[in-house]
């Protein structure tokens, strides 16, 4: 959480000026999306989100976003739309950054959900699944299951080690079952891949918003009820799992989009994956964060007790529904 | 700029039900104010700040604070109102912190000031000195000149020579003349004591709001001025005087305050003041911050050149219209 770019006043009212959305009353930085800067932006028209893509998103991608939340939103889902200035242009330069005027959406996001948000949340997944079918675009997933051994070497066996007793093993054991039993046969489409309780804007038990699509690419679609599962399901230190809150996302989900039987039966698999893809991210960021420095790191291990919960076939047959 | 207490949206709703807000919409932790941990809250009515006072403000200070913004509200300051709970409360507890609702106000913190801002910002300062005449509450300045040889020592000479050669000497040279020149006999009142670019919004030329009070305490009246006077009418850096600006501040003031001949002759041990402490203030940051952190560190040595430019005669003169 931070703004790393500092826009000044005069600089916003420039901006605005480009765009048919009023007159500047107040802008603030915002301390969320620890990839942007973002400010949140009041003229006498309404609120905007003002984003200033950093390194990390590289700008190449902005317009696959761009498309992407054109045709969810023109699908009717609820995301917010990049907004076009009045030349028809969606990205601008400011402070030497890529730069966005991005709708702002109202809700919050829960941090105790309830089994109706929950499937609330899984209903939205569908309906977001339904809506990609015609997409075509193409985003490669950078974090994918062919990433996952390089990311455990970049981190070095000593230091997972240290996070962890055999850390280093039990990952490259896992990376070994998964390579192995990876469902490929699947289907693939375009994934939220990033669907955490964070990124869900919600008004009481119905969901307001999906943001944050940064993470956004083409990989088995499957995999997106397992990252959601996997982010939902648990209390945060990953110790207790929430029955009734993975049931509901998979009934929600279930009712929009449908899941056959060959997707329950991989599922296991892809939920092994999504708690590792997070334990490997977490871990790099823990071994690679200054230690004074104000973000709060994320403890990885809280997703290796999902790799845990998630790896004992009982469990996975409590979730799914079938034999393990 | 940071949040550093996390609030859920849960918590949040709690606390609003206590008040006749409305409904959460929304909520955002916003990059700014370095003493507490602030959120822009959106409901059915409209905008607030909820701020959890974390550790630098003693909750001791709150009813001096919510005494102090009531009576310039009253008098007709644009100043943010903290908001009273059905109960009447303005102080609550969230999260183990003292919390408040506030007022929001619109407007934006100008970077680069015209002279018709300057002016309009030294007349709001007039304005809340002449507002605060009949306030009766005290608060010691624990930042003021009593304080200063303590800080310095607290930095020690070893950190800052090593932020530059010198300094140490230097800054007790200032004190000891300080010390012999400080305008004891100047009236005293209370005084905002930072009211940097930051601490104002402005839209367009007017001034919107005057915020952040939690240095406002009861010290020479005229160290306002020289606060202001040191905050607004430089470069960033300190390397520039901005003549027209520095002009229209006193300017406006004076239009709606008045300053006296005995002020304007104190004035430049004033503003030497100023410069001293933030100088002082910015550099045990610069000593205390951890390396890696992800704050702004401020460069203190932009203080020492506008004490500099201070110290010389012709310069004060030019500012004061008097002789040195």
């Amino acid at each position: 959480m931070a703004v790393y770019t500092h826009v000044g006043a005069e600089e916003v009212s420039v901006f605005l000026a480009k765009y048919d959305v009023g007159k500047l009353l107040s802008f603030k930085g915002i301390a969320e999306g620890i990839e942007n800067s973002n400010y949140l932006v009041e003229t006498d028209q309404g609120h905007y989100f003002l984003t200033l893509y950093e390194n990390r998103v590289d700008p190449g991608d902005l317009p696959f976003f761009h498309d992407l939340l054109e045709h969810l939103k023109a699908a009717g889902c609820r995301v917010p739309a990049f907004i076009s200035d009045s030349n028809g242009e969606w990205l601008q330069q400011l402070c030497g950054r890529p730069a966005c005027l991005i709708e702002f959406l109202s809700g919050v996001s829960v941090s105790k959900p309830n089994a109706n948000q929950a499937m609330a949340v899984g209903r939205s997944l569908g309906d977001l699944h339904r809506a990609v079918a015609d997409f075509s675009k193409i985003r490669p997933n950078s974090l994918g299951i062919s990433a996952w051994r390089a990311l455990a070497e970049k981190c070095g066996a000593n230091d997972l080690n240290g996070i962890d007793v055999g850390l280093f093993d039990r990952i490259s054991a896992e990376l070994d079952i998964l390579d192995k039993e990876w469902p490929v046969h699947l289907p693939q489409s375009v994934i939220h891949a990033d669907l955490f309780p964070d990124n869900v804007l919600m008004l009481g038990d119905e969901v307001s918003g999906l943001i944050d699509f940064y993470f956004a690419c083409t990989e088995i679609r499957a995999y997106d009820i397992a990252v959601t599962h996997a982010a939902w399901s648990f209390s945060a230190d990953g110790k207790v799992y929430l029955p009734q809150i993975g049931t509901a996302l998979i009934d929600g989900y279930s009712a929009s989009h449908g899941i056959d039987d060959s997707t329950l039966d991989a599922l296991p698999w892809l939920l092994r994956g999504a708690c590792l893809r997070f334990l490997l991210t977490r871990c790099y960021d823990w071994i690679n964060t200054p230690a004074g420095a104000l973000v709060t790191k994320k403890d990885p291990l809280a997703f290796l007790r999902r790799l845990d919960f998630y790896a004992n076939p009982a469990n996975a047959k409590a979730i799914t529904g079938r034999k393990a």
